[in-house]
């Protein structure tokens, strides 16, 4: 949940004066996200919602992520799309903050994913990677490999006090993935963060897709691994095989994974496992005083790194061929 | 900000085909209240207010505030209307909570109230008084003259370290207002909690009242008491008379007071100081370890209760006679 700054109606109505959304209805503080803070706007024109880029997010790249949005709405992706205001531009600043406003977009996220929601997950994000093939803005992967010992060292000393022998076990984890990491596979947009928040259903369809604020440059089916990690587990950490065919066979009937990318796709999933255990274990560990925000648990992922880690091939996640 | 219960979307859609409100759109728990847990829905009907009553919460209360919505909003005052299922019951069961669903209100609340917010807020007191006048319900104050020593006690031996010498002057200010409690002032329903948060205002006017939760039978003059501390005063404590003839103007535009009231209202305010200072205090010296609300600050109203112990009429209000 998620409002750290507070806005005054005189800031939003001023700063609402630059859009053509008509008078200002109603504005409520939302409990999501975890980086910024986010209302819902009632105006003339309708739902939106508003978003103040807190400090984790850096500025520089806001021209990305908003750009982002408009290219794949423009391309037919059901995701929120920015309001420009009336200079044309879809950033401007409130209350001391970075902020934007964008489309409200119905639906609901899904607590237990089914196999027929990892399907349609796993084609929308082919459509996702499709759609976001001729964007004209870059920005590289800030967590991927290369980042991933950074974030270790930052959490290595304390990492034992989560579980005995954590530390080890990530600087081999690390040293395994630094030697097999692939190269050259087919890059592009990702998501780098599709987990079942950020996937809206309705009338058992998906509905729409937020949260592009880890959206980045990098392997395609580094993003499918994401996926993987974070729809076709069970809640005790067992890897549900069933949800894993639904979700490949879903994004090949869009797209078809090169050979390369399902050789690599155990790695891939290893390296998707630790990066998500290591920010939550840097997180878990570093609790703000008066935080706001429940740290997740770092061990569900310690638990899928180790599945990961007796894979022998794609045939392991579900991978028909 | 409140979201205490997560609930699934599987509930969330059984619980509401009980309603003939339509399809379910939308859900998202919103940073409002600190009572209870409130989401935002949007169904095939339109917005609503989902909110599921927490611990703090009597449930032997709830027949009453949403009874009183119905009935205030039937009479013209513009407030939440509880919508009713297919039974014709305001309160259902949601996710082992008692639930309630509400119609949404636009509005703004002001941060900082001027003298014309405080005549509209008098005025709509007055007739939030008068609209509630028959309501057949019955809520004493749990939170009146004679709950205030059982608050105090459970907060005095920590009473000193918020503000050296608290403990001997709240003791004091209990015995004072213990002694000088008015008797048989005109009674009826009350908000009890007409804060700036509760009040919503579109271009310029009073568009509605929210939060019931405090609402009961009292003296009506106590109310008015509640908002001048609420609402007349700056952020350096110091009263604002300008705001206080303001607020006291536009009740007695609907209801004049009676000679009684105009002479218990010294007495009232700093009752209702003393009510808040204490509630405020409890809650400041028994934060729960991982709260998710920040306790606002009882010094805030330290400082009010000492204005109104040098007040020595209704004039210092600001009350023109």
């Amino acid at each position: 949940m998620a409002v750290y700054t507070e806005v005054s109606d005189d800031e939003l109505t001023a700063f609402l004066a630059g859009y053509d959304i008509g008078q200002l209805l109603s504005c409520k503080g939302i409990a999501e996200g975890v980086e910024n803070s986010n209302f819902l706007l009632h105006t003339g024109a309708g739902f939106f919602i508003l978003t103040l880029y807190e400090k984790r997010v850096d500025e520089n790249d806001l021209p990305f992520f908003l750009g982002l949005m408009d290219h794949l709405s423009e391309r037919g992706l059901s995701c929120p799309r920015p309001v420009h205001d009336n200079n044309g531009l879809a950033l401007g600043t409130l209350a001391g903050r970075r902020a934007a406003i964008v489309t409200f977009l119905d639906g609901l996220s899904v607590k237990r994913p089914e196999a027929k929601h990892c399907a349609m997950v796993g084609e929308s994000l082919a459509r996702l990677h499709q759609a976001g093939d001729n964007f004209h803005i870059k920005r590289r992967n800030a967590l991927s490999v290369d980042a991933w010992p950074g974030l270790f060292h930052s959490a290595e000393a304390r990492a034992d006090g989560v579980l005995p022998g954590l530390a080890v076990a990530v600087a081999q984890e690390l040293s395994h993935l630094e030697q097999n990491w692939p190269k050259g596979l087919p890059s592009g947009v990702i998501h780098a963060d599709l987990f079942p928040d950020n996937v809206f259903f309705l009338s058992g369809q998906l509905s729409g897709v937020i949260d592009f604020y880890f959206a980045c440059n990098d392997f395609l089916a580094y993003d499918l691994a994401v996926c993987l990690n974070a729809w076709c587990f069970e809640l005790d950490a067992s890897f549900n095989i069933t949800k894993g065919m639904a979700m490949l066979s879903g994004y090949q009937r869009v797209r078809k994974l090169e050979a390369a990318e399902v050789e690599a796709l155990p790695v891939l999933a290893r390296g998707a496992a630790l990066r998500f255990m290591l920010t939550r274990l840097v997180d878990w560990l570093n609790v703000p005083e008066g935080a706001l925000v429940k740290p997740k648990d770092p061990m569900e992922y310690v638990k899928k790194m180790r599945f990961h880690q007796h894979v022998t091939g794609a045939r392991d996640y579900g991978l028909l061929q």
